[in-house]
């Protein structure tokens, strides 16, 4: 995997673009789903075409040994990859490629880097994985700075220390999803969390994002696996200590959680890792009708079962997903244990979903094997798209089709009238737009008193004219979203895209406090700016 | 219960204070306990000969309609329930008696009262249940207050709304435990949230202090269980968005959570609720050895199967708590759900306690009904001297006892040397105090990642040296934590007593944050001062 290369502007790596005729076959797919013809393929602007702005900054002295103006490594941290972001990279846009990359190869170098931005009014971008959906690593950080430096963490990417009693292990914040759980195999454990984005990610951007991993009740954000947050200030280290649980005052890590770099850079984290499951019980339930089946899944959740999975997919997330043709919604339902078989708990959740009248013809299927060899066939098929879903997304971008994908949560009193709304809200968006749209669901995940609801929307869109479409839709989904009730997301962070709509959620004393906080420690406001607060002058 | 009466000093209602035979036949257990012969018992002080110190303050004409001088009612104000409260109280001296104690019947009275203290630089002192024992209510504010408000949020104790469909219920902040519970019951519902001052704290304060509950696993936290937060600020309202669960940004709610009143008055939440438990399995294990019973908790918080009830009592805590006279360590094991039976559950974890030679002989217990009647004996054995603990420690004060307890938590890998060390220092400075000393310990809560050790304390003092004694204690004991690992306090807060400890325990740049935070939506300094924070010049 060394050598392989990733994508200069659409997700992941770029051997995973595909060839014109698959697109070919993928855009008559589109074509039959929404009922109107497309536009005629294109090809991603060639690389020697990209436009890269020119540093504005010489590389200073003191982080030479690790700061580089080169314009491909510039380039290739410009954008994250939301659909805006694809675009300007298919367009070869790279204009506002920040104009030095520093990568740091220790703490004291990271500090240097701080110390060099607040000093010379250089804005800092923390960026662990770039693939940021919500413009996090964007460089749109206003007039008031003499540049941009991202900080690339890339470098920090070990497991420096494994606690086996405790069942912890401290990480450094560049290690990504793959690097991580490679590092903890000998020990037999796993870190478990799955965000779609697992394969790019970062531990670091994991916790300045609160990210959701792929399991569907109780420890979903990885603000629940977090132990202890190291972090470098403009002001100074902070280094919470390792601590199960405590009671002293407000929770230092949960304000480092979701801080999205506007304090500082996450260095490393002790996180609480578990022995990798040897026991599961898989099931896939179907259900005609979707009230029916939020109602399984509310009962689910308010079980205390504790499911891993209880995904539910609506009928077309089952088609596009490819576990189900038959036009039911579907409930992927699992249980895993490093510990006891699963059989009593899998047969109570399935009397559950029968109570609501969801069907299991198939019956659970119980396996006992630390690889995953024999899983269920829908679970299994839902896994591979789920980490297909993003490729899925740039190869449309070349097909001229509006495809994205936004989430929530709510109460589940407010569920079925916000779902209502959003769904109208984004396909009458969609058919002012493009004249033709479908907007899906899924749960990604569930809570005792609430479900995470994750909708995707596809419509069409004429190349040149992808951005403005795009924001049409953004923001009516946005609205409605607000409007009835929801957050404006659940696990894809605020970002620059969602801050208008964050304002509008968030308590207005807390963002006072959050102000302040950040003007203690970051006085020059160099950190991330535009991400959660607008840059105050 | 209307009529009952709460002592203006000990612990909770004052017909629990034993009558002098009772108390003589104690002071012999201890005798006994201890091996050394103590003073002779006295009375509390009488009523009538109570010194309360005038109070500073006339009645502000806004404020008057729910604001009082009077002297009863401020001096049942002026201590919380630690040991040196007791002590102050059992010498009738309330010296530092708040100057008025407001009554506010509604968030536009509240808001009142903090604007009448900001603008007379008078220090304001949320009041939930008065139950603290880290001194959050206690007066010592400095001299730079023009006099000291007591704001007793008693007034409002409604459950204002039920969501049955998302389990959750709005809740003001001065509800106690039984009145939050005697509402929700004719729904079917309840908080379970049980900690040791259930009866007396409130809904309000329990946010304000990030208390433990009961259980021992998964949601012991009432962290956990807050869905919102509205509280008035000196800067406006702080109101969450009901959500049950979120990525924007830092969550406003954990912010709110144990910051003891300094940002503001926490008026109501809205808070997850779960349908009574129907199905129970109980058992009592017993060990020989305390590691091999500490391993046994360490895999069963390990394992994913979540016990209710996972409490290690020591043997000398098995003793005191009635639940064995055998010399044993007991663990106390339990399961409760709404949804299920319980067998294969508890069965599970009887192995994982045979593993590691735990013995049960009377196997478990259980039991399919809402009421309590059948439980196990030694669970309901437990649960009475848990709520009569802290009304042993008043009757204990009154026989010149040093009677207290403190908690921690910390990791697994750290717990052996912490007990050794933390027992060490304690038990050296009951000797060097009072000649003999008892300490045990049991696990109040259970994490994968470690235990939360909840200590008892007994020793000999003399009447009139009390409050020098208990601090030698105290600060040896809480030296000893923070010097292996542990937290200041894992549910019973910082207050002014464990500041200084916290203090140490803190990130420092996170101490900016919260400093700032705190400036920005309480610029008088006035929300009370010297909890959590030192008071700003």
């Amino acid at each position: 995997m060394k050598s392989r290369e990733r994508s200069a502007w659409g997700w992941g790596w770029a051997d995973r673009f595909p060839a014109a005729e698959e697109r070919r076959a993928l855009g008559e797919l589109v074509t039959a789903l929404l009922g109107t013809p497309g536009e005629a393929p294109r090809e991603p602007c060639e690389a020697a075409a990209l436009i890269v702005s020119p540093s504005r900054l010489a590389v200073p002295a003191p982080l030479a040994p690790f700061t580089s103006d080169g314009d491909d490594l510039r380039a290739r941290r410009t954008h994250g990859r939301a659909y805006p972001d694809l675009i300007h990279g298919f367009r070869g846009d790279f204009d506002r490629a920040p104009d030095l990359v520093a990568r740091p190869r220790d703490e004291g170098e990271i500090e240097r880097a701080l110390a060099f931005c607040e000093e010379a009014g250089v804005a800092c971008i923390p960026y662990g994985g770039g693939t940021s959906v919500a413009g996090g690593v964007a460089t749109d950080v206003g007039g008031r700075y003499a540049g941009v430096l991202s900080l690339d963490l890339g470098a920090l990417d070990r497991v420096r220390e494994v606690d086996p009693v405790s069942r912890a292990a401290r990480i450094q914040a560049g290690a990504t999803g793959p690097r991580l759980e490679a590092q903890l195999a000998p020990h037999n454990l796993s870190l478990r969390h799955y965000p779609q984005s697992f394969e790019f990610s970062t531990l670091g951007g994991w916790i300045a994002t609160r990210a959701g991993g792929h399991y569907a009740t109780l420890y979903t954000h990885i603000d629940d696996l977090v132990e202890s947050v190291r972090m470098v200030t403009p002001r100074g280290l902070w280094q919470s200590r390792r601590l199960p649980a405590s009671g002293a005052g407000p929770s230092p890590d949960r304000l480092a959680l979701g801080s999205e770099g506007i304090f500082g850079v996450i260095t490393e984290a002790w996180v609480r890792v578990v022995e990798r499951p040897r026991h599961r019980a898989r099931a896939s339930v179907s259900f005609d009708e979707w009230e029916a089946a939020v109602d399984a899944v509310r009962a689910l959740a308010q079980s205390g079962l504790h499911p891993t999975n209880c995904r539910l997919l609506d009928r077309t997330e089952a088609l596009l997903h490819r576990v189900s043709a038959e036009g039911a919604h579907v409930l992927l339902l699992a249980f895993e244990s490093a510990d006891h078989p699963l059989q009593p708990w899998m047969a109570r959740a399935l009397e559950i979903a029968a109570a609501h009248k969801g069907r299991c013809p198939r019956g659970p299927q119980h396996s006992e094997s630390v690889s995953r060899g024999d899983a269920a066939a829908a679970d299994e098929k839902w896994r591979a798209a789920f980490f297909d879903g993003p490729y899925l997304q740039t190869a449309l971008v070349s097909l001229g089709v509006l495809a994205d994908t936004f989430e929530t949560a709510c109460t589940w009193d407010r569920f079925p009238a916000l779902h209502a709304g959003v769904r109208a809200a984004t396909e009458e968006a969609l058919r002012t737009t493009g004249g033709a749209g479908v907007v899906s669901c899924r749960f990604s995940h569930v809570y005792p008193d609430g479900p995470a609801p994750y909708y995707t929307f596809l419509g069409r869109t004429r190349f040149g004219r992808e951005l403005e479409d795009w924001s049409r839709v953004k923001q009516a989904a946005s609205d409605a979203i607000l409007a009835l009730g929801g957050t404006i997301t659940h696990h894809h962070a605020v970002g620059r895209t969602h801050r208008s709509h964050y304002e509008r959620e968030r308590p207005a004393p807390f963002a006072a406090a959050l102000a302040a906080a950040k003007r203690a420690l970051d006085p020059a406001w160099v950190m991330n700016p535009n991400v959660l607060l607008p840059v105050e002058a």
